[in-house]
């Protein structure tokens, strides 16, 4: 396994792969890889000839008063899981290689960024934007791989790679979860005990509202209700949002057709967490022709 | 020679040919090719491989009173300049191809784009870094030539590249001239007989300012001083600037020192005349060490 730290070496080892005919499937992650990063690098092995994972806690996409300084940093342990699942390239930048000082380019994908997380975070999408750009420039990948945990972040990186003619497909993976039901998440780490315990409460929102599309339910507001209940009893937790949202434009839905996705965000303690249901099904019996 | 109208088209051609080990060079235009078109095509023969030329009139680089429904067109002739300079492909996308409806994400340069052509037209280089990016991630050349009359979108293109890692190095061919010094420009046609006649008075203006560089003068108001001088004298011409700017920054220049780029722009009659002379020298004599 080759560790790459400068982008003209990754540029170059991706055009060398390419004009023998490689194919090259690339796994971007912050490190801290866990059993969800494992699952992407596993379809990603079976897919392509080459796997690339980069590891680089990419500082413009947090806020000034979020965790970036104690962003959990563990080189060595994510090389041996690399190492161990076949990986061909670690792509461990460092910050300065990736932002030089005189660096000024932005890259915007504005309707997708401005909702939920972007509320919360003004200028995160922003930066999650202009790293991807960057990120597949450098790679040229065939494929990419992204957990559907973080589901705004990967139906903007959908929409920018289409708008932009970034190179390779986006794939999405199911979101890895603990037996309880909890996504997994580099961040699960900050939770005390108690918050550890309180936390499947997110999940457990988003399938009662999931079961209440299953009976037949299509209003926005009420589905919304039903999420909102479940977590209303956990008092550990307080909602950010829970959200019915078309799963394209992620504009919310004040009544369903075909798909929907469930869009959650808690704070628990010192952690915003995420998760989300997709779901697909037919119109309800009455409105069929 | 192949007409390429759809992106995707595009993408295949490049990766094929780098899967060949064909280099690619790349000549971005929005067509009414003229005698700058021309050479920079050639210099792109000279030393790649293969050349693309786009032709695109890039809708989202014109503001909404600019002169965009009347820009001039006509692929015929440009094909036919294309063909006997040996083009390999002519990349004519439809403005519905590289931009559908769906699509949002946008690309900033913020402080190249701030000043001079950027105050006159606030969301030009913001178009320009967008279509850019796209070409340059669809064509995915080389090398990528651009002329140095427009100095300003020479300088941003060459950080947007470093900024974003796109691939292909860019180069900067000298400003075409006609015999009486104007700088060759598709826009050009727009000027009356009389108007033609005072259009070369921004590059005499230019080489005023120059002069007194080499003459010694190093104090950037005196040097504007000379250049205003000389166009003050043309009835037909307004100015709407003309600075001594550092030439990686854009930024003016209060006391020079080895480098400046002299930028100009005049208004004549409906044209917008721009042009640039990048110099190089050494310091005062007297501050020498």
């Amino acid at each position: 396994m080759k560790i790459i730290r400068t982008t003209s070496a990754m540029a170059d080892w991706s055009r060398r792969l390419h004009r023998e005919g490689v194919t090259i499937g690339f796994v971007p992650t912050m490190g801290a890889l866990h059993e969800g990063h494992r699952a992407l690098i596993r379809a990603a092995r079976l897919a392509c000839d080459a796997v690339v994972v980069s590891i680089f806690v990419n500082p413009t996409q947090f806020g000034p008063t979020e965790d970036l300084s104690k962003y959990p940093r563990q080189l060595r342990l994510d090389q041996a899981l690399c190492r161990k699942e076949g990986v061909d390239v670690v792509f461990a930048p460092t910050t300065e290689t990736m932002y030089p000082a005189a660096s000024q380019t932005v890259v915007t994908v504005p309707a997708m960024a401005r909702r939920w997380e972007g509320e919360a975070r003004p200028h995160h999408f922003q930066g999650v934007a202009t790293i991807v750009t960057k990120l597949l420039s450098l790679v040229q990948p065939d494929n990419t791989w992204f957990g559907q945990k973080d589901y705004q972040q990967v139906a903007l990186v959908q929409q920018l790679v289409k708008d932009l003619n970034l190179p390779g497909d986006v794939v999405v993976h199911p979101t890895m979860r603990e037996a309880d039901g909890l996504a997994l998440s580099s961040r699960n780490v900050y939770l005390s005990r108690p918050q550890r315990q309180a936390a499947p409460v997110l999940y457990r929102a988003l399938q009662a509202g999931a079961a209440a599309i299953r009976a037949g339910e299509r209003r926005g507001t009420h589905i919304q209700r039903h999420m909102t209940r479940v977590v209303a009893a956990e008092p550990l937790a307080t909602i950010e949002y829970l959200s019915v949202c078309n799963p394209n434009t992620l504009e919310p839905l004040s009544a369903l057709h075909r798909q929907a996705v469930l869009l959650g965000a808690l704070r628990i303690g010192p952690v915003r967490l995420l998760d989300n249901v997709l779901i697909s099904f037919r119109r309800r019996p009455s409105r069929q022709m």
